[in-house]
């Protein structure tokens, strides 16, 4: 099922696109923002395979998104509990959910709307710059190479290129 | 490949997952804001199979994400064109790579950080309430069925549960 891995590429995208493994990763995450813990209860809000289910669950205990952890003694039964860095996950989810929102919702409006108890309003995700507060845009931001980039790639001069390295000006319209 | 069509859920994340298709999706989008338009570009900066490549690029210009354009008449050769919902879709992909740099990067530090030229600063993404501007984290937004939720849905027992809809107080604790 899995192809190609993209965790040792030098971009978090692919990072974290090889960390959730497939799309139904998110959905149980989902599930885990709403509440759900114990697998059977997975199974039913989903309708997924079972053993889909179960591989996606241990990969999301195995890369720290997860806990499992008992919640009864005899017999022995488990649940799968948030941890902090899943918990941090909720963002990008509420930055797809706004997409969609946006984009794939029909006449009637969002199938969902977030009630934000912090400030006791319904409110939708933006995605905005941590230094300035206001919205990205695509048009507004260059990626460049960071202090994890590997060095040995930033001789290639297709990398070179793809960052502008050697351009006069800054990155140039495409 | 495909398996579930997540398309008629009554959940904007759901429905974004469906029109991606797969976690190539985004690195094929992830490219488009690198500045790549031609087939062959793609397929070099992704080590992506053609076919896979062809399918993905076909998805996205069904869906609306890119436009297919005509560059070069003699022989017609085709480049592939972000359009507003494409664009669009930069901040989802902001926001996981937020996650990434969180979570994945090595000691070293991010791979790779973004200017922001609006306001000239180096700058992360960050998800946002619209209506507060704060923060968004997942233990301050409770989910609500939204105008486009089907009415039929409302009365069964566990959409009623998954949403608190007959708990006398807010959202408890999970």
């Amino acid at each position: 099922m899995r192809r190609t891995s993209f965790a040792n590429w030098p971009c978090s995208i692919a990072r974290t696109i090889d960390v959730l493994g497939d799309w139904w990763t998110p959905l149980v995450l989902r599930e885990c923002f709403y509440g759900v813990r114990r697998f059977d209860e997975f199974q039913q809000q989903l309708g997924i395979a079972r053993n889909t289910l179960s591989d996606r669950l241990k990969r999301l205990v195995e890369v720290g998104l997860l806990e499992k952890r008992v919640y009864e003694t005899q017999p022995v039964r488990h649940e799968y509990v948030l941890t902090a860095s899943g918990r941090d996950f909720f963002p990008v989810l509420a930055a797809l959910n706004a997409w969609g929102d946006r984009h794939l919702a029909d006449q009637d409006g969002p199938p969902i709307v977030f009630h934000h108890t912090a400030c006791d309003h319904d409110g939708e995700a933006e995605v905005v710059c941590t230094h300035c507060r206001a919205p990205l845009h695509a048009d507004d931001v260059v990626p460049r190479p960071g202090p994890g980039y590997p060095a040995r790639l930033l001789t290639r001069p297709d990398v070179r290129a793809r960052f502008h390295l050697d351009d006069p000006a800054p990155a140039p319209e495409s």
